[in-house]
């Protein structure tokens, strides 16, 4: 098992180029934070995460979690790493002082986050999720609630879970029937069966804040009749610490494909005792105020795995030797082949890029949430709102390609579970699917993004693409494939975004949905890459670094982002092809 | 976990309409087999591998194969099956009647062959590998060694195993170290330590005959020295029966990614007896004899996974209801969501296309092998040729894309072991990896297949894909998107192959390798679909089978093969752009 090293350099860049990071710690409540102070934290969290998390993903994948009797058990040394992780502060890194967090951007945490997910992606799921938690109470809640359970949840004490899936109730959340009962003293009743409960049970922490949709008696059919409860493991005593334990049952946890050391559990809600947060009925819509945050650290998973795939199979290509590349006279180690070398240049190039556009989006949720300029916190807003679903469908499908390639890269030894690799390419399936399908980010992004302000976010997007042409230009002839490729990409993203657009055909924009995100998600990605070029090239191509960064950007533009040509035939064909074929002659009978 | 029913009715028709079978069984030495044999033959091995095979992939899996003291124990399922699929004699189909098969063309011992792989990829390995020892001994063993073993190998009473490679010994073949020694008796001592060798030991047979890749005292450096031996794990006594067991040691077997009910053997040879296979240090030639066919077959496994798969998510997707579809009023199947539905259709026609490719390979084969006339002989040869790097990497690369899809179609179920998804995406990730990885597979083809007669073999390829758009034209206006993408295709194909052939640089070739095999499959899978519509047009739309024949075609030209443009420029972007960054700024330092 490769170790793990945080691309520290190339965070660091991208927070400069793309999130303009000096930018992001001037704005309001940031003033205990400085660029400075940023460099060394990032140096501080590689150092954590590569020594004291990486080393925790094998053991997770082959032991995982278990369940049993008692609930579900956690590998040994996934609590040794959690009691460092409390310690060295590293969960509180972005939560409210006024509640024990140290108050850093979102941008700053979700670099950190990059770190701790690449090191363990499974394990980092129980902070993800506790975060999310702490969005919705710290936003939701009354004070009763957030002075009871913030500050536990926010150092890592407790965590939290988020409690939405139902057998009947998946992409569909409006079909949820878990039932809230009030009682007398306030509290509610919740009664109901709950899957896919990610750490939904474990034995890292004193308690366990479940965060519920269930519905009220009489409550309106679909997602307007969904409200939201706080449901402990341990009711509180009244000291606040946990006391009663609650009538909430661990079922089972499910045998997965991958991130073998998160439990996925089955939860069942037995007339527990439930706190209603907000008001009742406005469930959903308290979800939807953390689902920009989660599905955009769903995309990040994307990037992450694939940083620890890369470099896991470049550490292997520069060992292996075999055969002799073209022009030696001995044995090379593969990656002077050429397969091998595009293989790996095409995981560097998607993981670069990916990190430009989930750095982007983060960035834009700092700002929307913190600027004091308010068409500058409503131009973040929209492009947070843009960028959110193709952050989190392009990078998790890259995640998964990219996993895919890393075992193609050991050749047979990538098949051996032993080496490691296969475990990336496991893991990361999980991503395109939780937190709301690929397929469904494409409908949020064709049906709802697309048409914001009458398709302006869009066109700004397209146009501000389009505007780094003159700064390429100017870069000069070193750089005119990159120029030529980036050109030439965006006019066919624009072709399928007008026709998108301009259509009022609901099925024909259905259909080209998945194409579409395909191809906003590769431009977007050539885009970043053009953009830290430039950069690059102001900074000094005397510097290797740098030099490489615009190597990998031509590498993508030329190799990669041609592929969005491709996909413009699919995205504008309309929905008569895709139902041409009878239901009974799709499948076994045909 | 859901059933497996053969698709015999487009085996039926991609044989008639893509391998001409007719034409097939009216070939020398198929007296005895005739078009109506084939249809029952079809039906017959449908029904046995459906209701004997398809049960026993899920404990393949989950059970798998078990080193022991004692050697490699199987699960009772697959010894069950497997003494059913010896009765049945489904094993001997194309084996010579001289030595106990029954002689039918490989085209439709490849047709059962698709079901037995996709009921169960990993126990079909067993008879794929013994088929490839059958070849090699058919074609360069003397009398005394295909006497002694051809006819229990053929009948599956022993199974075979190819031994090639060693741990510094893989995609470079010629660093095979392993040492046969003569002795006095004619016989060699065979010494050395063999890696992946598949069921390399198992408890179905009474023998098993290793066909081993090894050097004789002073033999030359590299590939021009390497002898072939065969090597029985039992030796032969007198009367021919199983005796003194060999030399051989069973050291372990992989624990792998898929194919868990697929032993994968480490094998010592401690001075075992060898028998050599023709002359000495032309074992690398007589391999090259069974190259053609074991890399068909391991094409053959990316369709057949790719089927299975698409009929497992397509069965879910119809019993599975969640939100509901465009102007539906109550919830809908999941198979009438526009996202899913592209999914399927997407599963489907790389599905058909993969098959289309790998008969009119196989068909290849069958006329090259027993055509009477040279001119015919010879053309298949070279079109074999040309097709097989192609039908390896293509379907293998698609089987990997289709089983993923499938899992994305399931939702959070597909992550889910027991819903039997994984298993495909876990399987099918070997196929681009073993004989000769899809990299190697590219070098072949742009280094060796391309230049065959002056570029001759390719351009007659693409001259007959063009040549269909007459018949294009004359089937109206209904295909009329099909035609245009088609010639599109074509053309751009057309550019890439030009700039291949016409360029001195051997590493600007080697570079643009793998992209533009990706392109000349996805044009190949295109006019197969083509060909298929054609001739459904002319049998009559009003059978909803053919019109959707015509349907999945159009789909995949207007879905899938566009995707040929976005790789262009990758294919004749010459090596530069590949090793433009340094190695040491790729990986972990980065």
């Amino acid at each position: 098992m490769a170790d793990y090293a945080a691309p520290v350099r190339d965070i660091a860049f991208t927070l400069s180029t793309i999130s303009d990071i000096d930018d992001i710690v001037a704005l309001p409540g940031f003033d205990h934070v400085d660029t400075d102070m940023v460099d060394g934290v990032l140096d501080e969290a590689a150092r954590f995460f590569g020594e004291v998390f990486a080393p925790t993903n094998e053991v997770g994948d082959t032991q995982g979690a278990v369940f049993t009797d008692g609930g579900v058990v956690t590998p040994d040394a996934f609590k040794e790493a959690w009691a460092k992780l409390l310690d060295a502060g590293w969960i509180s890194v972005t939560g409210s002082p006024e509640f024990g967090g140290h108050g850093f951007p979102k941008t700053i945490g979700l670099a950190i986050s990059e770190m701790m997910t690449s090191a363990n992606l499974a394990f980092s799921l129980c902070p993800m999720l506790t975060g999310s938690a702490i969005t919705l109470l710290t936003r939701h809640g009354d004070d009763a609630l957030r002075d009871a359970y913030l500050e536990n949840l926010i150092t890592g004490v407790w965590t939290g879970t988020m409690v939405l899936t139902e057998p009947e109730a998946g992409s569909d959340v409006g079909a949820v029937r878990t039932k809230a009962t009030p009682n007398e003293d306030g509290t509610y009743a919740i009664d109901g069966v709950k899957i896919y409960i990610t750490w939904g049970d474990h034995d890292l922490a004193d308690n366990i804040i479940h965060l519920v949709l269930a519905r009220t008696p009489g409550a309106p059919a679909g997602t307007k009749g969904i409200s939201l409860f706080l449901v402990p493991k341990f009711l509180l005593d009244d000291d606040g610490t946990p006391g009663t334990r609650n009538d909430i049952e661990t079922v089972s946890i499910e045998h997965k494909l991958g991130i073998h050391g998160s439990p996925t559990c089955v939860l069942s809600f037995e007339s527990a005792t439930g706190y209603l947060v907000g008001e009742e009925n406005k469930g959903m819509a308290y979800m939807f105020t953390m689902m920009n945050q989660a599905r955009l650290e769903v995309g990040l998973e994307g990037l992450a795995v694939a940083e620890r795939a890369y470099q896991h199979a470049a550490t292997y290509a520069k060992e292996r030797k075999q055969g002799r590349a073209a022009g030696s006279t001995e044995t090379s180690p593969i990656i002077d082949h050429a397969d091998v070398r595009r293989m790996l240049m095409t995981m560097k190039a998607y993981t670069e890029a990916m990190r430009g556009l989930v750095y982007d989006a983060v960035a834009a949720e700092d700002r929307h949430l913190r600027s004091a300029d308010p068409a500058v916190a409503d131009a973040a807003r929209d492009r947070l709102a843009l960028l959110t679903p193709i952050t989190k469908s392009w990078c998790t499908d890259r995640g998964v390609e990219v996993a895919s390639i890393g075992i193609q890269v050991h050749g047979g030894m990538g098949f051996v579970e032993e080496t490691g690799a296969a475990q990336f390419y496991r893991d990361a399936r999980i991503t395109p699917i939780y937190e709301g399908t690929n397929g469904i980010q494409a409908l949020d992004l064709v049906m709802r993004k697309l048409p914001m302000h009458e398709g302006r976010v869009v066109a700004a997007y397209l146009d501000e693409i389009e505007g780094i042409d003159a700064a390429l230009a100017s870069a000069g002839e070193g750089v005119s494939d990159l120029r030529r490729e980036l050109a030439a990409a965006v006019a066919t993203v624009r072709k399928a975004t007008d026709w998108l657009n301009s259509s009022d055909d609901v099925n024909a924009r259905m259909a080209g949905a998945t194409p579409y995100q395909e191809m906003l998600g590769t431009l977007a990605g050539g885009y970043y890459l053009a953009r830290q070029a430039i950069a690059a090239i102001d900074l000094g191509l005397e510097d290797p670094w740098m030099a490489a960064k615009v190597a990998t950007a031509r590498f993508y533009a030329v190799n990669l982002l041609p592929k969005v040509h491709g996909l413009l035939d699919a995205t504008i064909a309309g929905p008569d092809l895709l139902f041409a074929v009878d239901d009974d002659l799709i499948g076994a009978s045909s």
